[in-house]
């Protein structure tokens, strides 16, 4: 099977494939840092991409997530995350022209942190990706500024 | 590195494998039916375990899902589950004598089906591991039993 098989919906086949860099961190509450990361998107038999993210620093491992991309049909999709942190995203949003942007409230376990709300804006090129996330927490409650990151295509 | 080096967690180690096997599903407003499954618990190097699930058919795939199992101390532990329909799991619950007891409510986007409240009991062995799954949904609001299936440990 090849991968034009696996994808259900021929506007998400771009964002299929490995993604490799580097990214920095910041916010209000925390110091800035550097991290890497590696950003994985597969197709499935469904019309929804499955997503996988690691990061790392010079410590070790930072953060991970694994989520769904669904296709909703002229333009919509919805990107539903969960993380080790206790934390899951369930964000309605675009993909228009290259750009998928979801915002949505955050929901956590008893144990997780406060975040409130997540917004990603995430700039697909045939061989590079550029995104940003920002988030609100219960001490920042207000959309701000989190993550911006440079990944390269590494595998189709 | 061994699977022991990335098991934060000596509880959790038993749970790491790939597991195989077979289910049946019900619910009140649906026809019975069955299910192959494939369920995946990878260790990390963090004190969570990743999950991941996909189940077919005779006519093809089915439902999958990701997440993270975390442990949270003296048998506590938090599954946080995104599944590509829409919706996604926030569930506390106990991990004790083998058995992984969880429940909590379940968020959905806006075009997600209305699922309310998931409780999944996970009942582990050294070569198998049994589950049942209720959930409430809007039309059934109070916790309904909607699978069972044995898997079989087929790799460490």
């Amino acid at each position: 099977m090849t991968k034009d098989d696996m994808v259900m919906v021929p506007e998400l086949a771009p964002l299929v494939g490995t993604w490799r860099g580097s990214g920095r961190g910041h916010f209000p509450t925390i110091e800035d840092f550097d991290y890497e990361e590696e950003f994985v998107v597969t197709a499935t038999r469904k019309p929804v991409l499955a997503t996988s993210q690691a990061t790392w620093g010079a410590r070790g491992p930072m953060h991970m997530e694994t989520g769904w991309l669904r296709w909703c049909g002229n333009g919509a999709v919805e990107w539903v995350i969960a993380q080790p942190t206790g934390l899951a995203e369930v964000s309605p949003g675009t993909f228009v022209d290259g750009v998928v942007a979801v915002a949505g409230p955050v929901h956590g376990t008893p144990n997780a942190v406060d975040v409130l709300q997540v917004r990603r804006e995430y700039r697909f090129s045939p061989d590079q990706l550029d995104y940003d996330l920002w988030m609100a927490t219960e001490v920042v409650p207000s959309l701000t500024h989190h993550l911006s990151a440079r990944l390269m295509r590494v595998s189709g």
